[in-house]
């Protein structure tokens, strides 16, 4: 725990929930990640997966807990579907410029139902793109 | 790879992109899992991972498959960031009342830049809930 303590940071919010500094509304912990009902939920029950060892986003997180964190997501849709939910939305932001506030990695889970006035799809318009930029694109993200 | 055809399904998009009887500007490729660019993307770069074998959604797919889609996310958003993003989105949707619209499970990684015009954080309203009723969400989705 000394080691976790650490390696946690001073002013972070989620840090001082893992610290038990502030409560939470637990929903799972383990070694490697902790859930928690989200204070400032979009749908009831919208619930917050974050690592124990404060990583700011994707770029810093380790595979490995990244991977815990998405099982982790499909036993608490799990969940959420045996109370009523009908459909399940993940999210997650990293980087200001994606609109992530919380400098603490965290994946979103929020359960939906229908007419629940929760709408991502509205939010992003698609861009025409022509099959050369496509072929660009494609060339610089490719993995091999 | 017969095998692998038969579990997919005839009319399904994603499943015929796997079958490449319909063509795709293709990101990554394993055994389980394909990443490719959307033909309708809301930024340049904004890719989809999908599981090789037919599944619905978060409730269907197995947990060792989510690990391997979001592994990749995390590779294909550094490849992102090499490439000029500042930030990254994943998002998923299961379900119809979760604006799900092709019914193969899919993981979108949209690369963000500032200014970009996306926005995930106005599409829901933080809900206003009490101590008592927490309490009862917290009985109904905590993992033991």
């Amino acid at each position: 725990m000394e080691k976790l303590k650490n390696k946690n940071m001073k002013n972070c919010i989620f840090c001082k929930i893992i610290k038990e500094e502030i409560p939470c509304y637990k929903i799972y912990e383990d070694d490697l990640v902790l859930a928690f009902l989200d204070i400032n939920p979009i749908a009831r029950g919208h619930t917050l997966i974050i690592p124990k060892e404060h990583k700011e986003n994707i770029f810093e997180i380790d595979s490995i807990v990244l991977e815990r964190i998405v099982s982790v997501a499909k036993k608490i849709a799990e969940k959420m579907k045996i109370n009523g939910a009908e459909g399940v939305n993940l999210y997650h932001a990293s980087g200001l410029s994606a609109e992530q506030t919380v400098f603490h990695f965290h994946l979103h889970v929020i359960p939906r139902t229908k007419g629940d006035g929760i709408s991502f799809v509205s939010a992003g318009q698609a861009k025409a793109i022509e099959k050369t930029e496509f072929e660009e694109i494609l060339s610089k993200l490719k993995i091999d």
